[in-house]
């Protein structure tokens, strides 16, 4: 990869930025990350040179923007090794997620119907199913979980019958950081006729991830998770499956035409999924920042994140007060917390320390029974994590003991 | 209102740029409008700045973020005049009337129920509509246009009766800037126990709106049609039919706890309907937008289009070759064909003169047989349009014969 210092150098964020009288240290990439400047210059290159709609114009600038926006989906669909009618951009991989579920498990399942997920899971890996199954007599089970939190195709094998229509998974857990099987799980789902749903949030930006190889049948991703804008996102699913469900919205530019018999034609996908503009800088931004990570690597940018966490992690073993939840996993999430204190007050002592890390639940409550705790601290790393942030955030945990951390408040 | 040319200079669309050789003119706000230098900046301050996640950090970074995030709802309010409680960030105005179509008229309109609407309506006002009818039973019906394609209060009276539950409405149509009598319509429907939702995406950048004068139930706007970024928008909705309607997307961040037996238990309105991440530079921008609009005053905004447009239909009024749909209008769209020319034929002739208007059916298909033509021509103003830019668009109207619009293409 190329030299941590230059690759910061792109990062405003990463230019002596303070917080609470420190230097930032940032570890909340989980949650999202921050801009290298060409992802922030496409955006005002959007507003400053073009600035029209997409899909709408008869005129030069919208011609542009139409070129720039559909160019982008082959970017993406490259990115990800799909077609490119298989990519549909959405708000985020959470209405990626809802697509999914509304749009093709409204439309297909019925009474008796299993759709498999996991007590790891992400609120919108879950949610949209629990609703779906409510509405339509289908019903969710929890795949179990071994002993470190992880999802094996053993366990999935266990539950599997011939009513499990669904598997709604993330690749790598957003609170673990446990990266699951999902090639295999694929190939086991679909011997049963089950189609795999992947939450690609917390994958997508940080490993190689190739949707013809796994052979998953939808994945969805944030562009505000991989150095992108937010408010966009890609759902990519097999074209069969676009084109046999349902848009989850609808209104101009996704029909082809309809009239007051509300006979309503759709065009074909992934415009379908497409209603009303779209955001349209973000499209500009998720381009640069496939460009940036294209440029780095991924391989490069996990095999970093992989080195830099077990340097972090085997320190963290030393310290008697923290309890690591996490430890034999190799992507870049550490969850943890210390002993005897509430996550937040954690949190807090970090923030008081220039240190910006999660606390809480992570959007995965499940996940609180199998943890044995209804907290814990998060620090995920990214590309632009340093040795000297790790180091920082390893001096603060040797020093966040009880006694310090509720000090904080006084 | 302002100085227009001291207007002009905030944006740098405006500053010299060209389109195939000539001085841009940008005449297709109805579909998107340009950004000021402030909206841009405030964009960037979040990427530069801040560039964390809202409502999930526990560090200063991500409190900010939330401070902002959380300040311009109540911005948002007091554009509209709503309470902050009232106002959902959506990814736009197309979200938000499907938020409502969904979430409220699934759950509560049944076999028999009337939804009222128009031919002169947008997809996005009618397409939801259509897709719930077909689901829930209910049936939808058009208000029948007068000679101009108004939607008149008399028309709707005609219309009405008990089964009524929606009517769906644009404050102001897309195609032809017809002004609808939404406050009276309001009274109207209230007397007969149905709710009315406003497609205020054309109506909110360039007139005053109370909500509460109005008395409407629902109203939705997007961002990137007032100065703002696009992938935001803002549904309002009164406080006890969000609460009692369902959101169109689960996830994280919109519910406050759920377990795997599927009890879900929601966040209270508006957070309930924002699952997942949320467009947050796009707050920002909006936020830096609505400061923008609130300085120069919507009073100041119509009535500086109304003498533009004015001006400009006076002056077309005397070409032989121009029909124009909306000659009585009081609103920045003016909808026009030249006589024997297919209106995208006649948009490449503007284009080849720098002259950027749209052409088609702008979203609002139902519409062609009131017109009596499958495509117009609209030219459609902001604020920051100059009388020069009228006088350079009159020019090409002149030239625009049918001899001249075939001649762009030899």
């Amino acid at each position: 990869m190329r030299n941590i210092e230059e690759v910061r150098k792109d990062f405003p964020m990463l230019q002596g930025k303070m917080m609470q009288q420190h230097p930032l240290v940032y570890l909340d990439n989980g949650a999202t990350t921050l801009k290298p400047r060409s992802v922030i210059d496409a955006v005002c290159n959007y507003y400053e040179n073009y600035s029209t709609n997409a899909h709408r114009g008869d005129y030069d600038l919208s011609y542009f923007v139409d070129q720039e926006f559909e160019g982008t989906r082959q970017v993406v669909a490259d990115f990800i090794h799909a077609d490119v009618n298989e990519i549909v951009y959405t708000s985020g991989a959470s209405e990626g997620l809802n697509t999914v579920a509304f749009g093709y498990g409204r439309k297909f399942l019925s009474e008796g119907d299993i759709i498999l997920s996991s007590e790891a899971e992400h609120a919108s890996c879950v949610l949209p199913w629990m609703k779906v199954a409510q509405e339509t007599g289908a019903v969710m089970e929890y795949i179990p979980l071994d002993e470190e939190g992880r999802i094996t195709v053993e366990n999935i094998e266990y539950m599997m019958n011939d009513n499990v229509k669904v598997i709604a998974l993330a690749q790598i857990t957003n609170v673990l950081g446990n990266l699951v099987p999902i090639k295999e799980i694929c190939a086991l789902a679909h011997r049963y006729g089950a189609i795999v749903v992947v939450d690609g949030a917390q994958s997508v930006p940080h490993i190689p991830v190739d949707v013809k190889d796994l052979d998953c049948d939808f994945l969805a991703f944030s562009a505000h998770k991989m150095c992108g804008p937010t408010g966009i996102g890609v759902l990519y699913g097999k074209y069969e499956l676009l084109e046999a469900m349902d848009p989850l919205l609808y209104g101009g530019e996704s029909n082809a035409r309809f009239n007051a018999c509300g006979d309503v034609l759709l065009k074909d996908a992934p415009l379908k999924f497409e209603s009303g503009t779209q955001p349209i800088e973000g499209v500009f931004g998720l381009h640069a920042a496939i460009d940036y990570i294209n440029a780095l690597g991924k391989e490069n940018i996990h095999a970093y994140e992989k080195q830099l966490r077990d340097y972090a992690v085997s320190e963290m073993k030393k310290m008697d007060h923290i309890i690591i939840y996490n430890e034999n996993n190799d992507t870049g999430i550490i969850t943890f917390n210390v002993k005897g204190v509430f996550a937040q007050d954690v949190g807090s002592f970090f923030n008081a320390n220039g240190i910006a890390v999660r606390t809480g639940q992570h959007c995965a409550k499940l996940l609180n029974e199998v943890l044995g705790t209804s907290a814990t601290v998060r620090a995920s790393l990214y590309f632009y994590t340093s040795k000297e942030d790790i180091d920082r955030f390893l001096d603060v945990c040797r020093k966040a003991t009880m006694e310090a951390c509720i000090d904080v408040f006084f």
